[in-house]
């Protein structure tokens, strides 16, 4: 966490954070101990994550009221008066639920957004290996994408990054032996977290990966002083 | 910064940083008034930046034996003992000059990476607009590459990151326009930086813009939620 959001925590009046129904939220749990305990939380529970599938109309329309009903009651805290910290894991403009909150109240509220560590640096970071040198192209692709596209942005890149892996790890396995990417694929789950696993891909296969588990292949890019090592 | 780092940073006895020969150091000056007086200070300072071209075979040698030299005096530090905090700018697995000490040393000594938030999330937070949304595919690529290559990546992408701008700022300019990103460009100056500059591209033309500035294009991926909003 960067000293930044730290310190705007431990003066927090008001948090509001995403989770899953039921659960805790990963957001909130990291952020324990640093809270004041005066701070006014507001969880905001995903009415649907995986129950519906993302092509069925009603996907849209629920998440569409959830995000609409959340911004209307951070804009009447913000407009009594009232500075509201909404977590984010990873940065905030970096993919995630922020932005859906963000675009709906950027011209209504003043909004500073505070940038940080992405999940991807503290994946790469697990595996002990830099991530891209001297000219790498690195690619960030979604499991989510069809398998062709998959296929052709591994192809054509140095350094690559998957994410949303969860039942999309097969394809992506697929597409990776494909682009010829699988054997120098790892596998990082839970990045920085206590929980975290590192391991290459070709030991995690029939295994599967949870959702917000990270694929990384490392770039080889040209490096310019490997002739003078010794 | 991160907490972690400005934590290593305020017990510091040890500290190496990269320079330009002659200047302070920007990763240097960044840590003003958090190192404590006592630290002792390593300038690596570097034997060439620009003066002579990558494509020159003293490049290669030069930057070879200088990266080799600083590794041995970091070497003998560690093998003697202490604890050296070696600042970098941005994430140190993300391109940067770090990673050709690391190689040398990680057989060596125990080394400990902090990841950190890189140049471009500063960068894309300055626009005020998410950089990635949905399913949107990322590439980054460096302004060093050849004008097809900068041109095929461009094309085959939703957001776009482009670094090490300086002298090829022309190029790139020249390789938006061919596949179309051009006028959907910004250009960021000395990003999260005091003397931060943020402005569309069309708006930087015939300016030039130094080496370390940042060229974003943001994805206008799949806004799941884009029909509800009121």
């Amino acid at each position: 966490m960067s000293v930044r959001a730290d310190r705007l925590l431990r003066s927090a009046r008001q948090v509001a954070f995403f989770r899953k129904a039921g659960r805790k939220g990963q957001a909130r749990q990291i952020v324990d101990g640093i809270l004041p305990h005066t701070a006014v939380e507001f969880p905001m529970e995903y009415p649907v994550t995986t129950e519906i599938p993302l092509t069925d109309p009603r996907y849209n329309a629920i998440l569409s009221e959830f995000y609409t009903d959340v911004t209307a009651h951070l804009q009447s805290l913000a407009q009594a008066g009232e500075n509201v910290i909404v977590l984010c894991e990873g940065d905030p403009f970096f993919y995630g639920s922020f932005m859906h909150i963000y675009t709906r109240l950027k011209d209504h509220v003043p909004i500073e957004v505070v940038p940080a560590i992405t999940g991807m640096s503290g994946a790469w970071t697990a595996t002990g290996l830099p991530i891209t040198w001297g000219d790498d192209v690195l690619t960030v692709l979604m499991g989510t994408l069809a398998k062709d596209d998959l296929v052709r942005h591994m192809t054509d890149t140095d350094a690559l990054v998957i994410m949303k892996i969860g039942n999309n790890f097969d394809k992506i396995c697929d597409a990776l032996r494909v682009a010829g990417r699988y054997d120098a694929a790892w596998l990082i789950e839970f990045a920085t977290m206590p929980q975290q696993t590192v391991m290459r891909l070709v030991d995690a296969t029939d295994r599967g990966a949870p959702y917000f588990s990270i694929i990384v292949v490392h770039g080889q890019g040209c490096r310019l002083w490997a002739a003078g090592w010794s």
